[in-house]
């Protein structure tokens, strides 16, 4: 059984992880990222690699979980602020 | 005594906490923010406040103090955002 503080862990969990589906969306959408932070988005990737790492190390599915899809939305976003930065 | 695994999760805590830094300096600067997404803020903010309840349920000071300079600087972006809406 779950209890009821991890509910709101796990809800928690899925807002901070999907919170970036649509900065996604917008991007690739307007291709505009002018006034996105590449240190931002460079030191959030940074941080959610190790969480993936760490997660792997204590063997939580879940940390694992969270952070491959967090570093994929981030890792998108990221791709598309190198692109926007090349063809200027 | 914190072992290793504690040290790389304290790392990327301490990025995808100040990973935001970056970007609060750039709107602050340059008061644009049509390319952020108000979605994505929305989202993170109320993520942000759950991780901090379950902090406060768990009584994990990590979490508490991690989320606590993490909601101040996502809300910062958030009144930025909401405030370049108002004025167009």
């Amino acid at each position: 059984m779950i209890d009821q503080n991890e509910i709101i862990g796990l809800i928690a969990a899925v807002c901070t992880t999907f919170a970036f589906v649509p900065q996604v969306m917008k991007v690739w959408k307007t291709k505009q990222t002018k006034d996105l932070s590449l240190r931002m988005y460079s030191i959030m990737f940074l941080g959610i690699l190790l969480w993936l790492v760490y997660g792997i190390l204590i063997d939580s599915l879940s940390i694992i979980l969270a952070n491959v899809v967090t570093a994929t939305l981030v890792g998108m976003i990221l791709v598309y602020i190198i692109q926007g930065k090349d063809t200027k």
